[in-house]
């Protein structure tokens, strides 16, 4: 095997999340999809971001959050995702680099600026996205180098890659360098909506390519097109080396082979923006995973590092990750 | 195969359960252990009851809620327990045979009377059961019929009868005869209190002669002195065929070799009292798995047994089971 430089290479949208609170009404008012991602183009950006209340900025991105939750454990991340030279741009730079993330990609020069997600957060927690790519279209296969890849010991996708066609072949570009390199490649479905227009593409690609899944209940089922999550266990399991199935309140299940343990959540005094739950959730994991952890404790703190997240604003991690896992795992 | 002529034989202690709304003051007042099953003696039924609010009486026992939920659902049940012949054991074997269940065993024409658990039920729907066994301490082996047993398709046993050396016996005797005749044999582990007062002799018993195990999550916790719902399911798997464990609200987890199901909870209106929740889920898994359903329908059926007990007060089915069972599972 190949020397190991990065525990866990996240590839994914580069995005600034601009986060505001709304009533239920102003969904309603606005068509919105309550709980899905949905993308939209410049113009309704614009005028969606003009009916808003104040908002905040913060970097997100799913793939970068993890990244920035494996750093913040104490893992080696690194970010491949395309911002252009502008304000946003620098800001997702600087918030990921700050983290301790490695970003690979350059910024682009010209074309469409940095993407953006304004999110609607509703009074139940729940969080609804509307996402202009922007310069996030423009990442392709050439953005994924070789040595990169080669030397982590996990690529992790984000399946939101899968709705541009150059993304997706730099997706699978990086998950046959992880291999040919003897490492590993692990998959987010992102959101059920995503799943959706990507069924029969996501189901080969788990079959073919994938040897750790990330998916929470509504993911899913969509995938298999069932309707209770036994039914979807039931499908999963040996569709991919491991499956980490989250569930919110319900905790997660891992299965591995004949393996499988049922994780709890980990207790939250207040659950105030559930954004980024299964963004970090996956960071415990895979920052355990390529520890060597076993898959119990893995999934543990995954558990934890999303009950941080769920407990404030935002997809990046507020309290200290490290110092948290230590005292909730020992 | 010999002609089996009950689905499943029950074996367990034949209590009136006296109910009555209680304050946690009264509680600890009297110094009783929240949510267990405590024994006592005559005299201190006698007290207790003098200082409990107005009452209502329903036949209980463990095992006898079950086969009357097996008998609801459309089984042929059958019960083996000791009572008094006095007014409260004429209430419980008329209880049991109106809800279709054959009562295999004499009344007792001496001894002490029919046994009764003061349950106190606290606003949080949690009950705190007081146990007097009264004629129950004398059922034996003797009352265990090599005909009966070899002809149900399932021997059904509760932990509770751990309790009284001569009730063992009979549970050593019944789990026998049942392999002897290639008949199943099946234990609830009754509470986490009578694990800790038998769990070295009920691992024994579960290695042995167990086929299928029901228990919840603090039952499991103390049988394998672990801390977490995970860990016990490590150990559980390959222990015994089937495990059924119970987590109240979070569901329930199916083990059978490399089988393994995650069954959610039934939604529930409001939740008024837990007593024979445990009870009426091994009543629809024992039901489904008698008529050769699939493991998850089995689990389903008892969610959906449980869901319709702890809607209201008592341990005995108040709705059309059958007619509920068909339109939440089809």
């Amino acid at each position: 095997m190949i020397d190991t430089r990065y525990d866990v290479l996240g590839i994914g949208n580069a995005i600034v999340d601009v986060l505001s609170a709304a009533k239920e009404s102003f969904l309603q008012q606005e068509g919105l999809s309550k709980g899905a991602m949905t993308l939209i183009d410049a113009d309704r950006a614009e005028s969606l971001y003009a009916g808003m209340g104040p908002g905040h900025e913060i970097s997100g991105g799913s793939a970068a959050n993890t990244m920035v939750g494996v750093a913040q454990l104490g893992g080696q991340a690194a970010f491949v995702g395309k911002v252009r030279d502008d304000q946003l741009g620098a800001i997702f730079r600087h918030d990921l680099t700050a983290a301790g993330v490695t970003f690979v990609t350059p910024d682009a020069q010209r074309g469409p600026p940095t993407a953006r997600s304004l999110i609607l957060v509703t009074p139940d927690a729940q969080r609804t996205m509307n996402t202009y790519l922007g310069a996030c279209v423009h990442i392709g296969p050439e953005d994924v180098d070789e040595e990169v890849v080669s030397r982590a010991k996990v690529t992790y996708l984000e399946g939101y890659l899968w709705d541009m066609p150059p993304a997706k072949e730099a997706f699978l570009r990086a998950a046959r360098i992880a291999h040919t390199a003897d490492q590993e490649v692990a998959l987010t479905l992102s959101d059920a909506f995503c799943v959706d227009r990507h069924r029969d593409s996501f189901l080969e690609l788990v079959e073919r390519h994938i040897d750790i899944l990330f998916a929470n209940e509504q993911e899913l089922l969509s995938l298999y097109q069932v309707q209770r999550f036994d039914e979807a266990l039931q499908h999963v399991r040996g569709h991919c080396r491991i499956a980490a199935l989250t569930r919110s309140e319900k905790g997660a299940v891992i299965l591995s082979g004949n393996e499988v343990h049922v994780v709890d959540a980990e207790p939250v005094r207040e659950v105030v923006d559930t954004t980024g739950a299964g963004d970090l959730f996956a960071a415990g994991f895979l920052y355990g995973h390529t520890q060597g952890w076993a898959l119990e404790r893995c999934g543990r703190l995954g558990a934890v590092a999303a009950s941080e997240i769920i407990s404030h604003y935002g997809a990046r991690p507020e309290a200290n990750l490290a110092a948290l896992a230590k005292a909730r795992l020992g």
